[in-house]
Parts: C-alpha cells; structure tokens; sequence
C-alpha cells in the first residue's frame, strides 16, 4: 500500500503547488485526459524538469518532465518526481508512465490523488513500489481533485460534472418578457464566461436560445488550442439550417425526441451529428444524455441555456454547480433564471452551498453547488 | 474660515477613528439627532475625556466629554477636541455646545465634517475660531457622514435616507407564489436585518405584508434603547386592528389614501395615528409620505415591503440603498423583488453599484446604491 502521509514538507508542498500551476496549462488542451502537472526535483531540491499534459494521444505529464530533464541534460536518477495525479499503468493511446519513471530510475513519486477510475485505481503507485520507488499519496489531493472534477465525474458517474452559467439581474432576471438578454452583464464577467466555456468539453443549449440569441457558442475572448464540442437540445429539430452555432469551428451534437427527416437531413448536411433520445413523454431524456456525453469523453459540460432548459436540468437533478454573474441592476418583469415549482413548502427549495464569492468587472460572480453535494 | 487640512497626523486620526466609535454608540438612542462622537486629548496625547450624544433632549456628544474628563478631575484648557460632527452653536433643546468649548478653553478642535444644514453649516466652527481656537475640517470625512447618512439626508433633502431590504433566494424570489416567505434566510441574516432596523428613525411596510405575514415589525433581536416609529401604507385603511404591528412596543403611523371613517375609528383606538396623503390615482402620495417622515425627524427608514410597495417606492425614485440578503438556494415560481416593468430596453434597467459585499451565516448580505446616487 502506498502510504497516505499525515504531513509533507514544505518543499513538497511548493513542489505540488508548482506541479498544479503547470496542470492548469492543460486546461482547454488535453480534454478528454485530466489535466496532470509533474515536477522533478533533485534530492538537494533543484528542479530538473517539468511539464504537463498535451493533447490527447500526445505525451502525459511524466512523460514531458522527463523529457525537460533530458533535453536540460539532468540525471533523474534518484530524484523525486511531484505528480497531480497517480501515473497511468496502462497502455492507452501512449505507454505507460509508470514505467517510464521506473525506467529513468526515479528513487521517489508524490502523486496529488490516485485515479479515480475504481478499476485501476492504485494500480499505478503499485507498480511504482514493486520497483522499489519510495510513493506517497494524498498531498494537495483537493485542489488536485478539482482541476479535474469533470474527469472524476466522467469516470466515477459515467458522464459530466455539469455546471450552469447563468447572467441575471440583481432581481433574478435573466431577460426582458420578451426574451431579449444582450447585454445584462458588462464585458469582464463576458469575458470571464469564456474562461469558464474553455474548460468545458462541451457547451449545451436549448433551441430556445438558438432561437432568440442565435449565439455562436464558442470560446473566442480568450485563447484556446480546441473548442469544445457545441451540444444542442431541440427535441423536434427546430434548429435553422442558417443558425450561427452551426458554423465553424468545432462540431454540433442535436439531442432530438423526433425523427422529422426532413428537417434532419437539412441540419446534417451542415456536418451536426444527431442523436435521438426521447423520453416518455416526447422530450429528449437529459440522463440519458448526459451518460452519452460521458461516452463521449465530455468531462466539464457548460451549459448556457433559457428558464426551461434550466429548470428541466435543475428538476432532473443533473446540475453539479451553478456558475452566477449578478448584474447591479433591477429589470422588474422579465425570464426567470430556472423555470420550475411552484413548490409546495419553502423547505422544498433546492438549497446550496457558496463556494466562491467575488468581484468581475461591475458585476458578482456567485459560484455554489447543491447542498450535500459530493462526488 | 476654517481649514481643511490636506493632512492630518497619525495621533490625529487614531483619535477621530476612536470618537467615531463612540459616535456608534450613538445609533439606535440619540434619534432625531445626529450620531456624534467626542474625544479630549490634552497635548501630550493623552485622554483626558470622551462621550457621544445620548437622546433628544439630553447631552450632545461634546458635553458627555467634557463632564467625563471633569469626573476624572482632568484640566482640559489648551487640549484637543475631536469630534464626528462640527459642533452646533445654536439653542435647541440643549445649549449650544461650542459655547461649552470655548468656555472650557480648549485649545484646538477638529471636527470631521460640517453641519450638514446649509444655513448653520459653519458657524460653529467660526465661533471657535472666532474665540481664539484652531479649528480643522475634513478629517475622516467619509465615515463620520455614512454614519449619519440620514441625518444627512433630512437636513438636505427633508426626506429621510431610504434603505429597502429584502430577502430573497438566489433566484431573486422574496417568496412563494401564495405569499409565504418565512423563512428564506437564515437566522443570522434576520438578525443581522434587525440590527439595520434598529439603526432607523422608522420602519415602512405596506397592508399587502401586514395581511400575509402579520409581522411586529419591531427591534427584538438585538438591544436597543428607543424602538423605531412603525409605518404601514394602506391607502385603504385596511389593516385589521388585531394585526400584531399595532400592538406594543412603539408607536405607529398609517398613511391612507381615503378617509374610511369606520376603520378609521378602529384604528385609532389602537393607538394609530393616521395621515391622509392622497395622490392623484387614489393611492398614497409616496414622496409626500417621505417629505411627512421628514418634518417627523425620520433619518433613516428601513423599508421591509412587498415587491408591489417595493415596485412603487422604486418607480417613484425614493429608494437610496438596498440592503439584500440571498439564501443559497432556489425557489423558481415565486413572488419577485419588486414589481415595475416590462422595460422597453436593458438599457432603461436601473443602474447600481455595489458597497459591500458579506457573508452573513450562509446567507450573502449585498448593499448597493443607484449608481450616480449622490446627497
């Protein structure tokens, strides 16, 4: 067993902190891999290499830091490797990285958590061992885990940790009557929406919004090396053929609960794949969904839909966290920010916890997840 | 004139800091009168008496110091005062406290801010001056006039400072579609809302929450030594004289749009005063009602109303602060913050900035006022 460590040094603790900030860097890169960071120390302490996660298919984080090490001219032998996530132990798209660190004669391996896939979970600190490499587990496991809390999702759920975005008005309000929305927010929480899009896998709406916003869906005020898969719900493929999130770049996914081959024929030939999931009562079934999304390797989904997508996702009980702009202002009549109720009981509400409160721009971004809330 | 210093020193700052605590004291006692803090230090630093205004009628805040520092049997002739508010120097129900300085033979005074009433504004500090004292202006300007905002505001404006809580889920709900409200916050939130109470010269709410919610609308979760005059707008006389806001402690003021003599009567005999402050459409005169609250010597009024009186005091532009405290959770139907709209376009929202933002319990207190707000 690899030993879970009541307390780390501070030098390790700074070692993990550096190997986090690198496996930030694979946000909006290495989808549908988690994001890992790894940083090599010598025993006196210097750093002989560092790197994180590339694409999918291309190299993982041990494999980068080793590579630094070489290219650096660093002998590894005996060093310490600070990883964010328990080395792979098994051939997928590349070979093992356990064996690349026993093989360049690691003395020891600090990994953030272990993978959370129950199957091969431990596996990899196994073979470490077996080695005779020195492991330990479990420093800085939180913010580890969090980093790739869609990644967790994905392979302890079967599909995406799902969080909702939504823009509203002091008063709750996230357009006039008619629909109307742009803009409530001012541009640094916009922006800031971006940042949110890019860590997504996928970005889901509803055909109202397409309908009414006519949005492009895709992250373009901050940078990115992919763009998230676009996913729309429209159960009777009401999409217009014309619509902007049809357009390049990236692919559309049509959750339909009709077969209208007519109006499907028109939206495949803008190169949207469309998949049929009705439920009983002719809607699309959004568990369902969401387990095909986790089939499709979608850790974080991103949803920026209207009142009815919302609260259908909200009653469904399928939302992982709420993502809030509050605007200072009041807009009086207009959409409410999740169409659901009315309930019985005040106890009945749907309760949360805040996690994170803050300032952007004008506007207040509130972040919380349902109360109990546990992965 | 006096001046006002561009720098104070440290020691001169650490004392008004200290006589604005004081001035704090203040709140929930000295109403209709300011909140006035007053520190003596001899020069040598040290203190040689403190004090703040106590109720109408009684001490003001220079006098208390003084009286302290004979008590302590200390010689103030050539110290510093340093107080919150420049000291008055006219005869009211005290006399005036200048004339108390100058005959004590302080040898200094700074005073934060002037009187706000533009027709005394002044002169009380022209009177040290003109006794041979120093006199300075301006230090801690800021605090020293949010601390008397609505003293501020009745002396300028003859209205009082108008601060609307409300307490909603995150979803900008107040309650559920039926009226039930208790409790979306919290305990600390409401007490929290019971300590802005307290700070009030009246409390304001509408017959629409007498009759759902049958409040007391009193202070009783924090101490206090004089409790808020209670307000309902009942343009129909239609409160029921069993509801709990008519019986003690306090008295209480229903303003009505029509004279319905028969409930009138019933009203009255509770202790009730009525005003008849009819506007044109028959319902009552919302600025009138302020300008009477005034003339009552109403500094601040703490609103707790329903989103339809809410609605109207915003429409009418009377609101200068909103004090609101979101639970972290989501009621989805439900009755909204404050009825008005449909607007014809976002850009005719009203505007606010944010003040403060706090956690209290697992609530979030947000404070906002409308963005160009100015007294």
């Amino acid at each position: 067993m690899t030993a879970v460590e009541d307390s780390f040094s501070a030098a390790d603790e700074a070692a993990m902190r550096q190997a986090l900030k690198l496996a930030e860097q694979a946000i909006g890169l290495s989808d549908p891999n988690p994001r890992v960071g790894c940083v090599i120390l010598a025993p006196d302490g210097r750093l002989l290499g560092a790197g994180h996660t590339q694409a999918a298919g291309q190299a993982h984080a041990e494999i980068m830091a080793l590579r630094d090490a070489q290219t650096r001219g660093e002998d590894v032998r005996g060093a310490t490797a600070y990883v964010t996530l328990e080395p792979c132990a098994h051939h997928g798209r590349t070979p093992p990285c356990c064996d690349a660190l026993i093989a360049a004669g690691l003395g020891r391996v600090v990994a953030a958590l272990g993978d959370p896939n129950p199957q091969v979970s431990g596996q990899g600190m196994a073979r470490l061992q077996a080695a005779g490499i020195r492991t330990s587990l479990g420093l800085l496991a939180v913010p580890a885990r969090e980093l790739n809390i869609g990644f967790f999702s994905r392979m302890l759920r079967g599909r995406p940790f799902v969080r909702m975005k939504i823009a509203a008005s002091l008063d709750g309000r996230t357009a006039l009557p008619d629909g109307r929305s742009q803009w409530i927010t001012a541009e640094p929480a916009r922006r800031d929406g971006h940042a949110w899009r890019r860590r997504a896998g996928a970005l889901l709406t509803g055909i109202g919004t397409v309908r009414e916003d006519d949005p492009r869906l895709d992250v373009r005020w901050v940078p990115t090396q992919r763009q998230p898969l676009r996913v729309i719900v429209d159960s009777r493929l009401e999409t217009p053929p014309g619509a902007r999130i049809l357009q390049p770049p990236g692919q559309v996914l049509i959750y339909a609960a009709q077969d209208a081959a007519e109006r499907a024929r028109a939206l495949r030939a803008t190169g949207a794949e469309i998949v049929l999931l009705p439920d009983p009562s002719g809607k699309v079934d959004l568990a369902a969904l969401m387990h095909d999304l986790g089939g499709r390797g979608i850790n974080e989904l991103h949803v920026e839909a209207g009142h009815k997508l919302n609260g259908s996702l909200l009653r469904a009980g399928l939302v992982d966290e709420f993502l809030i702009y509050l605007a200072p202002k009041l807009l009086g009549q207009g959409r409410e920010m999740a169409a659901f109720g009315p309930l019985d009981s005040l106890d009945e509400a749907p309760q949360l916890l805040w996690r994170e409160i803050a300032p952007v721009g004008e506007d207040l971004r509130l972040i919380a997840r349902p109360r109990g809330w546990a992965l």
